[in-house]
């Protein structure tokens, strides 16, 4: 494996967002992978894994700056570390969880379980019975304190799972607290600067177009 | 609004994944809109709550055979008959979910409360407590059931959501099964075959994809 070199910050800015998800799945299938030093993966055994091109693997990864050994492949451990270089914040991520109804609920305790460089610390929901507990391991806030509790805690990613009438509200609100990203759960469209990096996991659009492919 | 006409099918075949995601995405915004007779709606209003640009949408609704009237627009409630006859199939498709624990749970919760073409016919799980039980409003049976009950009530898509080790021999099963379509929870990459239509859903990937952009 040959490192490229420290690739200039400007190059890194460039990576298109879906290399960032592919490397980050790279990781995480790597990371379940025997990572001891010697060990050496091909771009096509990742491609097949995760049903990709090698082509589109070593290309990927040539953003980051390695060229595999034609012979023996990547060093999964050398893999891992530099995609983390690239893709992580040194610290992590500060990350909230905006509406603890059953889906917050549900993720905060699967993010809890997950290893990730992602900090569950704080959740807001406005029902009396959850503010001030912890929930699933979460302390939750009233939604009024999120500008309070995100500007203290340096919260930088929401996760919205809020009812769909108040979305709109609540991700205004969230944007002028100073969250830089959201995965919105909602299904519903949210009207947010470009400054705020917007990804929506709309479950009934995806299950339509599932079944919209599964019929043709 | 013109109507190009009936598309033969092989047309609405060619549809790309992306205009399918949209046009529900359309869909779905408009029928919370007023869809009285006469009321219309113009591409650049549909793009900006979407977020989109006016061409991508009209673009988009040319590829099922519509073309706006420039001095009105579209016909909300034809657009939305139009958008279905094109993406749904008549009878709706039958849904399971596969893993009941909190996230399948609160994914058979919402997806009980809204309102789609999607019908959720049944849940498996290998917890002896939760079997032949109704949970949140969903038949649910053990796993080595699979086969059977998915013959029988014709369920052509899986949620999955059980835990990550049991991952790929569950959607190997389900794939034998005649299962078409899989929303993958799992962060687990499935390797199955490309008749079946899969759609992955990893919530820390899409959360490090969010942390990468909002540092650069």
């Amino acid at each position: 494996m040959t490192k490229i070199g420290n690739l200039p910050d400007t190059v890194q800015k460039k990576l298109p967002p879906r290399s960032v998800e592919r490397l980050s799945k790279y990781r995480r299938l790597l990371s379940r992978l025997d990572q001891s030093s010697g060990r050496f993966i091909f771009s096509h055994e990742l491609a097949r894994l995760l049903n990709l091109t090698p082509v589109q693997v070593r290309r990927d990864l040539m953003l980051i700056g390695l060229a595999g050994s034609r012979r023996k492949g990547y060093d999964i451990r050398a893999l891992i570390d530099l995609i983390g270089n690239t893709i992580d914040k040194k610290e992590g991520h500060n990350v909230a969880i905006v509406g603890l109804g059953n889906l917050g609920r549900a993720i905060a305790a699967f993010l809890r379980k997950s290893k990730s460089r992602l900090n569950i610390l704080a959740a807001f929901d406005v029902d009396s019975g959850k503010i001030n507990r912890e929930i699933a391991g979460v302390a939750c806030y009233d939604n009024q304190r999120i500008p309070e509790i995100v500007g203290k805690l340096n919260i930088s990613i929401a996760i919205l799972t809020v009812p769909p009438d108040v979305a709109p509200d609540i991700a205004a609100l969230l944007t002028r607290s100073g969250i830089k990203g959201i995965l919105n759960f909602t299904s519903v469209p949210l009207d947010i600067p470009d400054s705020v990096y917007l990804k929506d996991y709309d479950i009934i659009t995806s299950l339509e177009e599932i079944g919209f492919f599964i019929n043709n």
